[in-house]
């Protein structure tokens, strides 16, 4: 892989890393900035104690099943154990309630982490020389730091004015084809993406796998904040909307119970691509990678999220009530607090996201890092610049802002500091 | 990376990948079989609930350190956490009392489960075309399988007669260099090695240091059974006996606790080749890796591994005692069972290992997929082919037995029953 690494992808990886240092260098060197920029979700929610009293729980279900005794499944799951998962009935049961993704156990691999399913995805699609991933402009860093690190190009599509995503489609795999490129798989968070907050609509979606099931190209449907919508219908997730089997969803924990169970999930299709045997060549060829990477998810997190899935009757909609109205709340305070301080400027402006944890506000001028630590130094409120999330280095004037961490005193104030630091450097540059 | 894993690897990756699927399968479909098969710690020893109530403890002293109430504290062991992990110090500890590893916090890096250290060091340390991994022959198939995945080539080592270490080495790294190769790591497990249950002993691991030096390879120093000495004095550890920095360490809770924890570390050398500055370059690359591969390791077990460190004041000695005297035992009827089975046999031979799970017993004809077949269906006992651990298909005459995991009167019985088959086996060759 190195040479790929070194050549093609290291600039911009190291570009990130180094915006991603220098990012978490500007929070511990200004502990009084009021931050937007994590996404971290609030812990306050957190249960730790009574979670981890529901993994006898899950060991008594562990026992039932099996018809062993309680003493006997407790030493099976500190044992090691199945590479794909033991909770994933579980898992496949709350996606179905929670989510609308019609999947059984056999369909789910449990990761550590929805990012291990990534590093797992990514190198397992685009397995030859010049296979390379897709992903929306700007996306999450996680996606493109695991194509950075192994040497996999990941490029941009981008609905050009009049095309729909087919179309999009059509050009972008055109275009690679004639540089001896294929695309393999197509990264994006349909519900409320980071960095952007946005959805795609059901027409949308139907026109990704579309164009997708035409150029044989593997959706990787990221949706870590499905269950934290404010307003509006929900769209039914891509996997549910898939006839033929291009879509790989992908589950976390992190948001609904909480990061430190570093649980999450790939749910392949029954066919991929209208194939029995490609999905199980596909499911084998990630276990067989995750046995060399972590060998199997923690047993002690997955009999805890496990336990809580037994529990919660395997919805967690009564879990996620309280953050979700937490951060519906801090979204209205941010949304008010952005009108009264730029609503009548025409040149700073920003979208109103339906759930999730972020939006983006658009300036009349670029925003790196030097205006990072002038904001953060001498305004005390930190920011993400989105070109940070950039494939292409666009997105110069705009940052992200998230809104599920700061309370809502802290997103007032932090928005106030933001308007005068925009306000001084606007006069700064007339 | 596709097409150098598709090339040279591929082959040598999938046949030992269908060696293992095939094992499992045959312990699945002769399931009354005794297996000398897993090298799985023995459960009856594990004591999770136990554990699990050392989280409070961890979550405690974490409180005390950082000056925070008990609430506040267990919130931020449940939110996303340092990449690098947050126990280190008490694995510095540990590794220092229990190991004779010299070492501090900040040289630590915690990983989920030994495995993924070696995940995030192969890449890491093998970064350009043309750059490879050594091992000894056999070796643990959980460096060869992170190799084979990242296109990566492993190659062994091994002292021809009248060779030491540093003049296979640099023998090694000569032919390397004549075919446009570079070594840049050495793995190997110098305490109880997996497969073969030996030791190198203290001349052996300077003259390897010396060699890696000189050839600036960076050795990995796998212990997971470093605590299981039956007989016999301990050898310090390579990275005690490096003057310069050439070895990372890696440690696991895997065998000591229980594998359920997936937490391990990789102790980096304070100066890599001699300067603090590689070292720190290093660490922080994988670190960055490790940030796209698992985030960080889960914190719920990393406060139990760590509140269980804190009960037991830092040192596992107490708790391996019963684990240790069971695999002593062990170790014993086995010896005890091969020696009277084939004691008077002067083709078949077998080595007496000091410690740890594992050995090595050489026959007089090729053990491979058939005889396991016939092995495991006639006469009801499973044994691994070495030819599994060989890197060059060498060791065909070998078989491992593991002696963790069956009982006393299991492993009575299924050497009686390797020596039926064994016999039948010979005269049916005669």
């Amino acid at each position: 892989m190195g040479e790929r690494a070194l050549s093609t992808q290291a600039s911009a990886g190291a570009s990130r890393l180094s915006v991603m240092n220098f990012l978490n260098e500007a929070a511990n060197e200004y502990p009084q900035a009021i931050s937007f920029a994590s996404g971290r979700p609030a812990e306050q929610f957190f249960s730790l104690e009574g979670w981890l009293g529901a993994v006898p729980d899950y060991q008594a279900h562990a026992a039932r099943a099996a018809g062993q005794d309680l003493v006997l499944a407790g030493r099976r799951l500190a044992q090691y154990g199945r590479t794909a998962g033991i909770i994933n009935a579980l898992i496949a049961e709350q996606l179905r309630l929670d989510e609308g993704v019609d999947c059984d156990a056999s369909q789910v691999v449990v990761t550590a982490g929805c990012q291990e399913a990534l590093a797992l995805l990514v190198p397992a699609l685009c397995r030859a020389s010049g296979d390379v991933m897709l992903a929306r402009n700007p996306t999450y860093i996680g996606i493109t730091g695991v194509a950075d690190f192994a040497g996999i190009e990941i490029l941009p599509v981008e609905c050009e004015a009049g095309e729909n995503w087919e179309q999009a489609l059509a050009r972008t795999a055109a275009a690679l084809r004639r540089a001896g490129k294929t695309a393999r798989g197509f990264y994006l968070t349909p519900e409320f993406d980071n960095p952007t907050g946005t959805v795609l609509d059901e027409a949308e979606r139907r026109s990704i796998i579309a164009g997708c099931l035409e150029h044989r190209i593997v959706v990787l449907e990221d949706n870590p904040y499905g269950m934290f919508r404010y307003d509006g219908e929900s769209t039914r997730p891509m996997m549910a909307l898939d006839p033929v089997g291009c879509v790989i969803y992908l589950a976390t924990y992190s948001k609904t119970l909480c990061p430190a169970v570093r649980v999450g999930a790939a749910v392949l299709p029954r066919r991929l691509f209208g194939s029995e045997q490609a999905a199980e060549r596909l499911r084998a060829e990630i276990s067989e990678r995750k046995s060399f990477v972590t060998v199997n998810t923690s047993q002690v997190t997955q009999a805890l999220v496990g336990g809580v899935l037994l529990r919660e009757g395997h919805s967690l909609r009564r879990l996620v009530d309280a953050p979700r109205r937490f951060y519906h709340d801090n979204r209205d305070v941010l949304l008010g607090a952005l009108e009264r301080a730029f609503g009548t400027d025409g040149e700073i402006r920003w979208n109103r996201p339906d759930g999730g944890f972020f939006l983006g506000l658009t300036l009349p001028f670029e925003f790196g890092e030097r205006e990072t630590v002038e904001c953060a130094r001498d305004h005390g409120v930190i920011v993400m610049p989105m070109t940070f999330f950039s494939l292409d280095a666009s997105r110069r004037r705009e940052v992200r802002l998230a809104f599920s961490n700061a309370g809502a005193a802290e997103i007032e104030a932090g928005v106030a500091r933001l308007a005068s630091y925009l306000g001084e450097k606007r006069a700064s540059l007339a």
